[in-house]
């Protein structure tokens, strides 16, 4: 083979331009001064020990200098390159300028989740060695439990006032004031080191750690701001009920600055009283939030209307749901408010958003077809890949019902946990595709995909029910079962069976004063699904056990019924 | 609990997911197959020789097995990693194919433009080692001419049908009909790799080339589809008029396809009753073009309109407007249509989008305000960083009227020219700034920034006038001109003074029958401008000379007026 071309293989002229925080936080400051974050906090407790909501206003010119502040307060306190720093707080301006300055120091954001219990905090802090701990007021009670058995961390700040000095800790604002913003330098920061971390906490086990990059963040931010994601820009107003203590708040307190969007919080207010009238005085047009938080909103705006006197709620555009299934009855009784619920989906492993669902081209938002599509998990956003595979690693015909195990890759998602190799390596799956073979991480859902890729979640890998061969989806006949008038709670979980190895029993909580039987309850169930799905006995309990984050906690309900005998 | 961690500096757990244009390839396919090309293309010519147009209608499945097709057929013409492949086409469905097959290759896909003389064609082609050349039907003509100085290209394939065979060049259609779209196999492809190649046409010096990379095209798609940048989505129908023979389109033909959204492609027909129809008919929704392009659209909407047939296009929301600056009265005359033109500013070096103009919060579009910030060029869409300075490198006040040199750093901006050592010298300034030391790309541009970063070009840096140490903008003065009724094109260039080192020089075209004086010119400059600005002379002539892409080839009116003497 005769040999014609240059010698030198071409090169990309393009320039290195790493992807990092600090470039977005330069750039909020260049172009997005003279927009707000607005945080809704609690200053001090009424007669009743309500915390009082007060507000707070300022522009992102004042958050730039701000966080220069703390961040040459870190490096101060000797914070370098790599090292951990934790939080313990709600979503609030102080906790905004932490998610930039310790990463703009080249350390480690830890959110710390306060809904964990002690025992898992303590695990988690010292697994991560955090250096330092920054906490709300509000929160700081913990800390005599807490801070004996972390001996890593060498600093405590709080931040907002406390009644009185408290010893060994410092006060943000007084440790902040001490520095000159203009004075403030950032280390060399390469866009593969490390941002942030988040723990998962499930419900076996010891809690894993993802590890964020800075790439990954700064991708996660152009990803979800797409109009085929989440679609917001400088002109919106954006309030995220998401916590910031878990899985970075969606990624919103860095997403929203990169695009100059507008930031409201509300810390401690989560109520549906609470949120409406934030959202009209302060004309949010885009927020995100679990299904519960919406079941209280939708409630306050129903009684609201009634009364009379409706919010002035035109500017909202669309709130992101996500965290669990939104039932498709809770996306139709927004859209008479003109506000539009999208759903979306992803896991502390994916940063985490994975997809989000906005009926194809053509489908009406409002028509049933759209609300079917709407109430799905929805399609990979850009630079995500998720693929379902069978037991034997085949994918699933992309028919809207065969059911696998959900596999994801992309430009945020975790290959690996930190200092984890057992949970590294069950989370890992090789497999070949169209470009070449990769690793994959597996969610632990077992879901389906219709032709378009949409995605429905049918399940968690561990609840699924597997009986003669055939996989029953818990996560569907419980939503059914919740449909029924009288029925507040409902669980499904597998028991043994000497003929098709599992069958499901419903674990059903009856709303207060209401009577319903399981002939009656299996006649509901009857015209929604196939025979072989419907659950073989019903068990009434008075409440079902919830994990720390307010999930069924379905272990507890099987190890109850694990000796049970199916009639 | 007492817990022994290694003690190694903490690593992101991310996963490592190159940026690469066959991610982009197989996301279409897999969630937008459905989703249209539609591509208005010349078939034969009518009595007049005028080409006829005809619609080529298929779907992105489609387009991804034939793209597969086409690049087992490059593969099978032995190019490898690096090799550069040419196209010298305008913008239609197997242009797209191109585009994607030859990256996916791992090749670079080398676009020339049609509109440059055949002398820096060849040069090109010989500077670029191009081993293929895709060439339209419509352009083949050219080959007699070209292919002798062009030893370094193996192949010719013909896009479109030719009325009878030429000998050696290949039919595209047998061609790639040679291969099974399943048997094709991705090459392992980083994302910093070669993608593309662009060569820009300077008015002096030998074209310069750019050399594009995986990782910077995906980032400008996503950079490109932001809300605050062009925003689009898999909802929309887009039109690039711009052409893909040139600064790739903007970087659409990747970019729609990634996003999902259909693209409709012109070819040839740019004339505005064809492109109206187009819109109509396809109901396009977002378009991008030079303001000539807009300029006869605009014709043919007013004269439709009068004439009692008005175009639906509803569907039509926005048009980018981009290559040279679009005045505002053209931004206006669109408004009465229900369409936005949106201001968007770029260059070969630039992928090339840099900054969009869309007004800041709280400013209306359609007001004073608001037309003002739409006629600049805009501010930095994320990714991109852009600085003004004077001659001793110091940052030019954000005043709004500080002129400087415009330097550009980003995700997508070229560092380089590709071998072009003195090309590269000339273009590179290192500078500090709040990120560190870095390289800037100086775009030979004047301009100037506004305290929210909205940036203005003012002139070219060699067209500038240097009046007694004070720098006058040649733009703003020859667009004032063209305001006036008797003119139909102003330049304004520098002639030399004795006392202030150079002076304005107006060169004016009348409008056919019209007349006009010196003394009225400047009668009419006069309200708008410092007095210092006002030119000193005005010289009447037939035709202002044009560069190959229709800009003022001011090189020569200085040359004409050299020894042009001031009275």
């Amino acid at each position: 083979m005769s040999q014609t071309l240059p010698n030198v293989p071409i090169q990309s002229t393009m320039m290195d331009f790493p992807l990092t925080i600090p470039y977005i936080l330069e750039r909020v400051n260049t172009y997005f001064g003279t927009n707000e974050v607005v945080s809704m906090i609690p200053a001090g407790r009424d007669a009743q020990g309500r915390p009082i909501p007060h507000i707070h206003r300022y522009t992102y010119h004042d958050m730039y200098r701000r966080t220069k502040q703390l961040a040459q307060a870190l490096q101060d306190a000797g914070i370098q390159k790599g090292d951990r720093v934790a939080t313990f707080a709600t979503n609030h301006f102080r906790h905004l300028e932490a998610y930039f300055a310790i990463p703009c120091v080249g350390a480690v954001l830890h959110t710390l989740n306060i809904r964990l219990h002690l025992e898992q905090i303590i695990y988690i802090v010292n697994h991560a060695q955090d250096r330092i701990l920054l906490i709300d007021n509000v929160l700081a009670a913990v800390l005599p439990a807490l801070l004996p058995h972390c001996p890593s961390i060498e600093k405590v700040i709080v931040m907002g006032p406390l009644p009185s000095a408290v010893p060994g800790v410092l006060d943000y604002e007084n440790w902040i004031s001490l520095y000159n913003p203009d004075e403030f330098r950032y280390p060399q920061i390469d866009e593969k080191d490390a941002c942030g971390m988040c723990y998962t906490s499930g419900t076996t086990g010891n809690p894993k750690g993802v590890v964020y990059s800075h790439r990954s963040s700064v991708l996660h931010c152009m990803g979800t701001a797409l109009p085929s994601a989440l679609a917001f820009s400088s002109a919106d107003r954006l309030l995220p009920i998401v916590p910031m203590f878990h899985v970075m708040a969606w990624g919103f307190p860095w997403s929203a600055p990169f695009m100059g969007t507008s930031l409201v919080f509300a810390s401690v207010f989560s109520d549906g009283p609470s949120l409406a009238k934030l959202m009209q005085d302060e004309k949010v047009t885009i927020s995100a939030g679990v299904p519960t938080i919406w079941m209280g909103l939708l409630v306050e705006l129903e009684q609201a209307k009634a009364a009379g006197t409706p919010y002035a709620l035109e500017h909202l555009k669309s709130m992101v749901v996500g965290g669990s299934a939104a039932p498709e009855s809770l996306i139709r009784s927004f859209d008479p408010f003109g506000i539009r619920l999208l759903h979306a989906w992803g896991m502390t492993e994916t940063s985490p958003l994975g997809t989000a669902s906005r009926p194809p081209v053509g489908v009406d938002f409002e028509s049933d077809a759209g609300y079917q599509y709407r109430a799905k998990q929805g399609q990979a956003v850009p630079l995500i890949d998720i693929r379902v595979i069978d037991e034997h690693n085949h994918d699933v015909p992309s028919d809207g019902h065969s059911m696998g195990r959900l596999l994801i890759r992309g430009a945020w998602v975790t290959e690996s946990y930190y200092l984890d190799e057992e949970g590294t390596r069950k989370s890992q799956v090789e497999l070949e595709g169209p470009l070449g073979k990769q690793i994959w991480f597996d969610t632990g859902d077992i879901a389906t995909l219709d032709h378009q890729g949409y995605m429905t979640i049918e399940d968690r890998a561990k609840d699924l029910v597997k009986s003669g061969g055939e996989w029953i989806s818990s996560v569907e006949l419980e939503n059914a079962l919740m449909g029924h008038p009288a029925v507040l709670q409902a669980a499904v979980i597998a028991v043994c069976h000497p003929k098709w190895d599992e069958r499901p029993l419903a674990v059903v909580v009856k709303k207060p004063g209401a009577e319903v039987t399981p002939d009656e309850l299996r006649a509901f169930l009857e015209p929604k699904f196939a025979k072989f799905w419907l659950p073989d006995a019903y068990e009434f309990i008075d409440a079902i056990p919830l994990t720390s984050t307010g999930k069924f906690l379905k272990r507890a309900l099987r190890e109850q019924f694990k000796d049970y005998v199916l009639l």
